[in-house]
């Protein structure tokens, strides 16, 4: 009898789109106008999908006080009020896209959640785009 | 060729979570303001998810004004405006958490719903905590 | 040259609205669902709006760190989780209506708000009901 | 290392549900208000779910500018600011419900959007119905 | 001590911008998109604020039930899946913008709300447009 | 018979709150991780409000796509995937706070609109802090 539960943040971080080996004109075609120099940002929300059996003693999956702890300790302290290009070293060589960021979330979020727990996660860049991992 | 219809549902209701086999401390070392005696409540937002083949003749895969009405006598009527713990059979003896409340909607929509549907739920507590069942 | 600035915040109460003078019969008449002796409850939601001069030298009204610890303080350790009839002293002798919670709330928050700033409330205790004060 | 890529739009449109060889009686009794004679209306919501694989070199999945062209070619153009049922050859013979409308789109876009990427859609045609294809 | 209480309201209906009195090619110009001649639509939403005073004896400015009523009858009878060109007798001359829409309805509601309340209405046509009245 | 018209967007933008005439330890001490040296960023969302007299022969208070056009040319293109204080002369120094971003825009779109109609904005920075000028 496996349940999901949910949790939802949200991390306001800058980044831009580019890679080094590129020129600017060929990152500027490729990326457009995420390619500033100067970086622009999100909002970012993401949400952290934990999947397993309900414990029958507290009726929890997981206590969400304790995966609110997790998601501050290893997703807003490292991204939130940060340059992702910059500040992180998970983006010093891997272009910050939606993807990037949500495969790299999971990866940290999967070494502390317990292996009983299935994760998967969503991560909005805007309103209009967003990514999920696994597909 | 499979098609999910959605409809969502909101229900307003107090509750509390607790074992009465624990101590108050107990209680509240586990599950914090949420043991507060005199109950809390929640809006509850409900998303109830119908799979199954379109109706060539209609178009529908299920009539939403007759699944409303399913939603209505057995989820509304039972547990809108109620205190959960004290209201509702279900939760007599078992913790309303938000993972508890999903599976019981289940167990209760899926004698009401067609087998030949598929059915999923989603349960908001908040904004913050959603619920899945099945996963 | 004003500018308003809006925190919103959330908090999770239990309420039911009666009179102690009245019947059982006259509070569900009057009151409906919402007279349930065994309280039902809500996720309001709560736009805390000041209204000032922008400080040339941050670029601030308000601080809105300093803002959200006195919401903080003032609003949610006193209403968050509790039952609003119960273990509220603002209550015990209020039915706490969108109305009265909305105005009670100001005359909270005006007393730690600086008199410089004019303050006003929006208040959502569902999707679809919500309250301002001053109107 | 799948991942799924969400591109959201939106399109406003008029449209009745009802069969040509029923009598205005019986369609009114399956279909109800959604039958009126001269349309009623929807602002639909689409979320298109592209699932593939990252390109190493870029960190897309799909390029969401080249997405979204092709949302506006063959969405937008087609039924945005449309009569479904006058204007729209796909619903001349066929019942615009909101399972028909998800499945006639993903169709359309089935064609555009490369073999090798997994494609869902979810449409919304109200707050609280929506449809989901494939299930 | 006046309160202001907002009830959320929301109705599906067709319509198309045009003057009768114009060439098609000059309500194309003018009206663009909206100026289809087989009609296009939308998922209105209405607030409506009444301004007054609390009432002491049941905390209420006016019982939400009894507002909702005269929302049904007043608005969604007349407007809901409707074409409001070809339905509605309120703008069989008068072309349905959103700014017409929202005086008409406001109106009707001043008829019935009584003289001591203050009316202010907001209609949002689609996410992005929306109109209020008086402003 | 005066009626408002909003119009949405959305820009998405870096920024950091200092100022260059104080150490990095007082920008910290009062603007916090805003402060950040290398900028973090914002999906803003901008709400302008035209308040006029609706047009007897079109219907319109102001032709929504003017608008659009002008909050494209006005506020798009000068600050959509921007660094605001890098690349927005606006804020070469003045600190990009909501407040100081909301007047900015402000003065910016008045010399655009004319004169008979009043503007009032709304600036969120976060789903939490939103600001408003005139307040």
């Amino acid at each position: 009898m496996k349940v999901s539960v949910i949790r939802k943040a949200t991390f306001n971080a800058a980044h831009r789109l580019y890679r080094k080996d590129w020129s600017d004109e060929k990152n500027s075609a490729v990326f457009g106008l995420c390619a500033n120099p100067n970086y622009h940002g999100h909002n970012y929300r993401l949400d952290v999908k934990i999947i397993g059996e309900i414990d029958p003693e507290t009726g929890y999956v997981i206590d969400l006080k304790e995966l609110n702890d997790i998601i501050q300790q290893e997703v807003m302290e490292r991204f939130d009020h940060r340059n992702l290009n910059l500040d992180c070293e998970q983006f010093k060589n891997l272009n910050p896209t939606g993807e990037n960021i949500v495969v790299v979330i999971y990866n940290i979020l999967r070494t502390r959640i317990p292996a009983k727990y299935e994760l998967q996660l969503k991560l909005w860049e805007t309103e209009k785009n967003s990514f999920e991992y696994p597909a």
